[in-house]
Parts: C-alpha cells; structure tokens; sequence
C-alpha cells in the first residue's frame, strides 16, 4: 500500500459504513483520494468528514481503478461480486461482511488476537475479511485468557443491540418504542418479531436439524479459524435486546489450567484492546451504553464459576470455570474500527 | 383451611399484589372476606376486584383477626415483621419476599416441582415461601428434565424485566425512553443505571468476595432447596433488560444421562407449567412479549449444546449437552399465579 493510499468505502451512507469515516476520523489516518460509494439510490447525497461535504457515488464495476484500500459493508452480496473486481484492480480490500470468512485462503483477522494472519498478504492486494460483531467482542475478552491458560469451552449468551441489522434497525426500534408508549401497536418490518420492549432470539436463519442459527455458528466457526484450533469448544445463545448499539455477552469459559481470579484480572488488566469495568461496591459494570461509542471491549463481573472444579491452595480459590459480562460496540470494534485496525497493520 | 377462606393481600397496590388480585379472579378462587392491605399512603384507595370497588385498608398488627389466608408482597422486611403476626393469628401465610425462603423450617414450593413439601403444613397455619422469579422461570422448565435423566449442571443467563423491582420501575422504563426518544437525558431513580435502551448486571446487592449478586445466589440455592439436593451444579448471570414484564433466561444444561432432542422434546411437551414455542423454520421462540400474561413458562431453542460430549448412536445424538431459551411472566408465574397454586394446594 502507498504512504498516502486512495480509500473505497463501499456503503457508505450504512451505519458501519458512516462509522467507518467517523474511526478514519478520529485515527488521523493519513490517505490520499476518498471515494464514497453505495447504491444509486444514495448517489448524489454527501456526507461530511473531516469539515468537507464529500458527495456519494454509485458503486460499478469502474469504481476501484487507483484505489488502494476497500472498505467494504454494504452486505453479502454486493461483496460476492465488488470484492474480486477491487483486488483485481489491485486494491487492499477489507470485507466487513460474512462472504469471505471461512473462505480458507482468505485471512480472518481480529488485530489484537491474530495479526500474523496478515503477514502472507503484506504489499500485495487481496481480500482480508472481518469477522462477525459477537465474535469479535467475545474473541477480544477472551483471547488473552486463551493464551495465559488456554480455552477449553466457552458458552456465550449474546443480548444483542439492533444496530447489527443497520441504520433502518434503529429506526424500527425507536419508531416501535414511541408507537408502545402512546398505547398504540408496534409494526414489525425489519424484525420478524417487535424489538421495542421485548427479547427475542436472533433474526439470522436457523439450520434445521442443528437448532443453531447463523449468528451462533459464526461464533463457532470463526473463532476456531482465528485461534487456528478446532478443538475449542463453544456454545452460543444469540438474543436481540431493544438496544441502540452495542452488544453484551454473558461468557461462561472453561480453562485449561486452573487460575486464581486475581491472575485473571491480572492478565485482562494488561491486554490490548480490553478495559475492565467492575466495581463490586457500587455495581456498576459493563453496560450497553458504556461501551456505546468506545473502542474497548468493555469486562466486567470477573468471578469464579463455583459450578466447575475448583480447590482452594495457598488461601486462594484455584479455578476453571470463570464468568465473565463483557460489553463492545458493535458498529465500532465490531465492525468499522477492527477494519479500520487491518487497515492500519497492512500499511506498516 | 375453611370452604371459603377470607383473604388478605399485603401490598395489594403494588405489581405483584394487582396481579394476585387478577389471578384470583381468573381462577374463580372461592373465598369469603377479602382484605386488601397496603401501607397507610395507599389505604383509602380502591381497586376493582370482580366487578366491585374493594377499599384499601392500612396494614396493622390487627389486620389478620379471622384471615385464613394471607398473600403477603410488599417486601422483605414488612414480611419479617408482619408474616409471624399473621401465622399466629391461624393464617396460612404465602410469602412472595425473600424473607422466610431459606429458613429450614419454611417450605419454598413451585407446585410443579415439589409440592410435597407442603404436606406436613396442610390443615395448619405457617408461613410458606413463594421463590424468586428468576428461579421459579428456571426450575419449572429444567424439572422436568432433571426427572426423567437427572441434571448435574446449569449455566445461566437472564433477561430479566424490570418490574422485579416493581410497578415504579415500569414508570421509569417508560419516562426514561420517552426522555430518550424525545433527545434529552434520561434520569435514574430506581435503578443505579438506566435501564431504557440498555442492559446492565442485576441491580441486586453484591457478595464481594464470590461477586455473585443476590438474584444470582437465589437462584442456586432456592434450586437446590427445592430440589432437596446440594450437588445441582449451577452458575447464573443475571442481567436486566429494557421490559416491561416477562423474563427470559438461557440455560445450558449438562444432564446426569444422555438424552435424545426427541426425548429432551417429549418430557418438555408433557411437562406442568410448560408451553413449547420452537418453531425453527419460522423463527418463532420464547420472547419476553409471549409470555406476558401468559400462565406458563415457555420454552424453545431446544438443541444439543455439541460443545459438551455426544455421541451418535442408532443414528440419533445422545447428548448430556443441551441448549434452552425460556421465558416467563416473573409478575405471574414468578409471583403472583406460584403464590395462589401454593393457596390451592393447601386448601385442597
């Protein structure tokens, strides 16, 4: 990549497309030409960054001649189809959206968990895909327990915010919410069930025989590449909560070797990207709106798991089994910062 | 107990006490005299019961003179003054606080589960205790299962409704997501944080050395109480969502014998208490919104947790693994509906 390289956003005006400006914004990244892309429908709108208007154009088959650096989260199948034609114009293309994923020759890259993974593709374009929101946040907390005293389980519970279903997401919710709070009937178009007031599982689609659905497996499959390790055992519940933007996860984990729970706030203290928010005194731990807008994954609630095996040695409770409260944003850490982050490691 | 006991409903005008005061009219509960007590900011007040105004009465060391049955909700330590007076008056006292729930002497009863421990109170007066919501959610789903193949463990995480903290804190989902929506601040009166369009750790005090929150301990050892059994295995995050009403909790169960889904499947459909809502093709589950007003505590997401071991055999899995999503109204059947089957069981 140039010093100064040309950057594609494709889906621009998206909510991870918008904060994806915000994130090169606030990063100070230094780049040349920038060129804002979406749909026709979007075409001709602007959008401000860095104190300029900066007018949106369609997406074609034409956009990434010069371009150094694609960004892209406007959906799976436009990244099905932009994708290859942006490397092949020889761009760095970075796919916010699940097309390429568990695709094995393409890097699957969470920076503070697996940068090595980018090493093969340093100076040459290709495709770098970023994993899902819930893997992320939970890959994030867990992978410095992974390396201090390995992983042999984890069992997450997501309590997922709407903006994962985009901008229209978040309207839905606070347009059902209004509607409730009149003491009219919330209408459900984006969801197949009202978001506003109420929980449900995961709108992603849902294999048969499993019982799993795509957002759960994505937990699975996507950790296991990124850890390079198909022995890690993971169970998922994914549940949609009437959230704005950030998602929390309740883990369960299972270690390899037993630890103290001061060894593990020890190591959470010292690892890149994680910021621990507990205070048992005052109850006041990770929550959707603290993590809103941050780049850490907030963690929080650190306790022994009394239900696995534990011994008590030297005064201290020596355990497996640690619970965990962890909160991120999704649109940010999630999706348009961890891009943003590969950027950055593919220009070094 | 007589024919037609009179009644008495301590805390009649909070969340819990409306409710029992619905759910004694929907079940065309006989009895005789109703007494509806409150504190003396609320006697004189009326409240509609069976088509007729019914007046409000201070709540005094008198108000249990001929009472044969009192349904006590308002709160722990008017319990642990008033519950005694009431039993030694000849009542037959079920009380919805946490006051009495772990006092050996003091049976804590989900009907479906363990009615038997009310057999050496039935014909006399006492106290007996209605479990927490979260716990009566959990217990009546996982009962069943424990049965028919035994349960070694539970990992639980809720999303748990803010009316557990009663009807104020169902103004304050309202008035702070009205503020929110209208783009100003919303202001945190009942809870430490606020609770529109956010998820935070339980608002239950904290063990600062196990940092496991109240709501969290309930739920292991009113477990285990009921099921008369110390070595049930059970972790619990318990977590508050922007709802009105109903909780939901995932569960990931390890069994003491591996079970089929099918089998897992037909123990659940013919369980008391228990409405299956797993529609896989459709997406349809559990949600918080289902189950309120709903007398049952609905499950779904029934699946094999394939993180815990498995095998297969006779072409089915056999697992000891398994995944649930439930939900349950905790005013309902985590309060008032538990409080009057437990009146039901005694005058039978």
């Amino acid at each position: 990549m140039n010093r100064q390289p040309s950057i594609a956003i494709v889906g621009a005006t998206g909510a991870v497309g918008r904060e994806m400006l915000d994130v090169l914004e606030g990063r100070k990244f230094n780049h040349g030409e920038l060129n804002l892309l979406a749909s026709s429908r979007s075409a001709g709108q602007t959008l401000r960054y860095r104190g300029e208007p900066h007018t949106i154009k369609e997406l074609t088959k034409d956009s990434f001649k010069g371009i150094d650096l694609a960004l892209f989260s406007a959906g799976g199948s436009i990244s099905k189809v932009f994708c290859p034609i942006a490397a092949a114009a020889g761009a760095v293309v970075v796919d916010n959206s699940s097309a390429f994923r568990m695709d094995p020759k393409v890097p699957l890259v969470v920076p503070e968990v697996n940068p090595e993974a980018l090493n093969a593709m340093k100076g040459k374009a290709g495709i770098i895909a970023n994993p899902n929101c819930s893997t992320i946040i939970m890959i994030v907390a867990v992978n410095p327990l992974r390396a201090a005293f390995g992983v042999k389980r984890i069992a997450a519970s997501t309590y997922q915010a709407v903006s994962g279903a985009g901008a229209a997401a978040m309207d839905e919710l606070a347009t059902q919410a209004r509607a409730v709070l009149a003491g009219g009937k919330a209408e459900a178009k984006i969801f197949h069930e009202q978001c506003a007031f109420n929980v449900f599982s995961h709108n992603s689609a849902m294999d048969p025989t499993t019982g799993r659905n795509v957002e759960e497996q994505k937990m699975v499959d996507e950790s296991r590449k990124m850890w390079n390790d198909k022995t890690v055992r993971i169970t998922a519940t994914c549940v949609r909560v009437p959230v704005m933007r950030a998602h929390a996860e309740a883990l369960n984990l299972t270690l390899a070797k037993s630890a103290t729970e001061r060894q593990v706030r020890e190591v959470l203290a010292k690892a890149p990207g994680v910021a621990i928010v507990d205070d048992r005194a005052k109850n006041l731990f990770p929550t959707s709106l603290k993590a809103s807008g941050r780049d850490e994954v907030l963690v929080g609630r650190i306790r022994v798991d009394e239900s696995q095996d534990f011994e008590i040695r030297g005064g201290e409770v020596w355990a497996t089994g640690f619970d965990l409260f962890v909160a991120g944003d999704q649109l940010r850490k999630g999706a348009a910062l961890n891009a943003v982050q590969i950027a950055e490691l593919m220009r070094d």
